[in-house]
């Protein structure tokens, strides 16, 4: 073949598998969104539909790879967890990064009409990824905490900072010196007492980010369904089913058959849920041990 | 801080800086393209349509990043050529390969109606990519050049192939059987005698992929402008100016002012252009011996 | 200075720090030891000075990095456990492998008379070393698992192999025909009707490999000391007290001062410790849980 | 097999192979070396027993692996040259880095009383080791440019040092205080105006390093021998013949038949060879061009 005296090029191309028996991480954050927002209007402090977008573009890659169990989304980022074992790809480092993030990003172009309506989309956006790996299921638990952690400090900071500006007639520049140096607490109070927000009555979405899992649904009988895992969940967890984005397509969706507990075959179906729970505590990771075993 | 109980989790993202001193090339292939190509009913053997969008996608991603110096594109591929010192992220592998990925693939998503107007995106496409480093000035021509050659197989089959299913008659598979084991001679002969086809006259784009450079205009006086670059390349090289994508934005384009021959300043823009010339033989790397320096 | 020139070049060392959190083994091999054991005639089928100075080089090692935890070694291999959280020269793979590979090496060099007498080392030895990193304590005991067990098969081979050559007066070429494809339990026979051997009777060294570990010793009153660990160990596991290999030096002893039982300030001193105990089971380190622990 | 059940730890095993198309540089630093010549009474500015080991190591070294080319000692440390398409363990970094090392410790611990005599080693000395990836001939001549400026830099400083130090009656801390911020000619005329040092009348070994280059020689007839490569090297280098260490084996020495220009076939030897030439400069390498050649 005319190509053999060429092909030795291949060689070059160095293998880079993850390491066996480690949780991966993708992380996939929005590069340059401070201009991008800024150009496509996004309303301060949160855009719901931008918020609403990431999550569409995120179960969309969740639905296409089985092998993610859970991913949290904020801002312009999004974390993906695949399970400890994957065999994606065989591990392949870059396969891995690369397939997530490009079905990630094209996802978030061709869903923008969906949120955006008719609002242009003036130029293509761009992501940018890593792979993070951990050992240990606590290392994977405090990951997806030091992410919700953080959207409650940026967000609680961005409702206040945009409170003062938007509400209160403050310049950015006066609103930045106000907050400075300020505590939780403090934020808490100036926002109640100054313009009458209850920040914990804020859209939970904001305060808490959005996590995505796969629940159980089982039809014994046409009509009647349920989320299992959803029904074991804490009372305290919130569930904006209303937010819920529908499957793309029936292919997507994991499905198998068991037999219920009334010895009757049950069909079950696995679908990718947007949830917006508090991931810090234990009782989301208790109800779901799979997340965190082999 | 709240979240620095959690922010030790930061120290598991390992460093991946890219060897200094080495080419880096970027290549990024479609992925379920089989697929995809079919539900949107690309034409056999080559979609016009499909094949610019593939250079519009390339084109921004040059646009953006000036530390790409040449791209070759073919099919459902993109091979991207930083230059060799490139500071570009400081070298970090994660973020050089997802930033080309993410921003070629939501151009091509972007792009999409551009070039197949009425035909809808039924779902988003995606994208693998891979990075691999070249040492030498040797191995990138030999990279690319086992690129052009893998074009050139691939299409004198196809186009053999497409003749005798669409024109000939046959069966996928019977025109496979025809095939198998012919020499290039043979298809060619097979195209000539049996279609009347001369596969030198087929359109270069299809024969040789699309070869991205950024080439140099000069205005000295309004209206006057003169590719310099390509008035040096060879006669034998195929500039195919018609379908040459105007950049995307001014701002895109990298520009300079020198001090031209006659002692008047000159505006000087660098623009990216797609050629389909010959990359295989000498000529083209000659009158560009920018390419393949330190 | 004159050299600044030319210190661009460091920038060449690429960083290589081990992922955090996660076990670090390095496993040492004799390298060409099929050569070294025949040109210095080592015993068959088990040379117990070569094994003493495999486990003197091993000490001394482990004497000089406190951070490794535990080492087990057979023929001319061993193989070291650091401490899942060791900071040891910042993780960095190349320094942690190449010291302790470079201080095992010349150890062995150094203690060659000590067990070898009047044997003349004829050329140095050497050996190679890798690094492989286990993500939980499961795949540690099954890394060391693995090695033991692989200790207990060769040598009940190499026990037959040279029983039926030693003393039974087959040429080698028969002894390997006689043992192939032969269960466990029929070269226990084997040995025992044909030669009178019970091979449980044989030095637990050659059986089970060593085992080195750091035991805690009391001093609260002078002659009066004691193997806390030791104590505590299982009945069944071996401590071979009379091969105990001295420590190299006082300054190596890990020790300090904890408050007995008794209220009484003691010294505890922690040396390293050879022993033969089974390390597939449990009962070794349920006795050690420190060992396995973050 | 009874240890298959824990084998599936090997797949924790990752490959590391080098880039092709790279050289390879090995670089050997002493561990300790400070406290390890303190101990063993080293001269000071420089112990040539102790530079005459390195050298002999380094030899054993380069005897052993044909693949090695080139190698530059200086005090306690070496770097070793591999020819840029080694094929060497499969280019694998564990292995290539553990093999010299391993040969390098045992050889200077082995050959220590040849060069010490009466000197007793006291404990194991130790090296560590790195390997550094570079890609082209350019960056391979400044590495060891690098390293003997470096040399030059040092020696010329501890020159005067020790100068001040042991003939001067200087405190060490003293003379430090008298070359702080010295220029290299204000050293050389310290040397020879209080001391009567000609600072380039000292031992070319001191001042340039060892450089371990193989050598042809070639015998056409019992008796007439000749350094090819020797005879050709500049007139300024500097051969130091009654320092060469004799090859520690014939095995080692890499040898094939020619025909010579007289059409007789001629044996030739390529033997390791230490030299003390300048590297700097044009000269070593233009008479050696195959060191830097694919």
């Amino acid at each position: 073949m005319a190509g053999s005296k060429y092909v030795y090029v291949k060689r070059f191309e160095m293998p880079d598998s993850l390491l066996p028996g480690t949780f991966t991480v993708v992380r996939i954050d929005g590069h340059g969104f401070h201009r991008f927002s800024t150009e496509h209007s996004f309303t301060r402090p949160n855009d719901e539909r931008a918020l609403k977008l990431m999550d569409q573009a995120a179960q969309s890659v969740m639905e296409e790879y089985s092998d993610i169990i859970l991913a949290f989304g904020q801002s312009d980022e999004y974390s993906f967890l695949l399970r400890k074992d994957t065999k994606l790809h065989n591990r392949r480092h870059s396969k891995i990064l690369s397939l997530l993030l490009s079905l990630f990003t094209s996802s978030y172009t061709f869903y923008w009409s969906k949120y955006f309506h008719e609002v242009e989309l003036k130029y293509p956006p761009s992501f940018d990824a890593r792979i993070v790996l951990y050992p240990s299921a606590k290392e994977v638990r405090d990951y997806f905490a030091w992410r919700q952690v953080d959207t409650h400090i940026n967000n609680l900071y961005n409702t206040a900072f945009w409170a003062l500006v938007q509400q209160g007639g403050e310049s950015t520049t006066q609103a930045h010196a106000l907050l400075k140096g300020t505590q939780s607490a403090q934020k808490h109070e100036l926002l109640f007492s100054r313009f009458g927000i209850n920040y914990n009555h804020i859209d939970v979405r904001f305060r808490k980010g959005s996590v995505l899992v796969r629940e159980v649904q089982t039809h014994s009988t046409p009509g009647q369904s349920m989320y299992l895992t959803a029904a074991t969940a804490s009372p305290g967890s919130c569930d904006s089913a209303s937010d819920n984005v529908p499957a793309v397509g029936a292919a997507n969706v994991a499905s198998r058959e068991i037999r219920g507990v009334t010895g009757r075959r049950e069909k079950v179906i696995r679908s990718v849920r947007v949830r917006h729970d508090d991931i810090v505590g234990n009782t989301f990771w208790e109800a779901r041990p799979e997340l965190l075993e082999g």
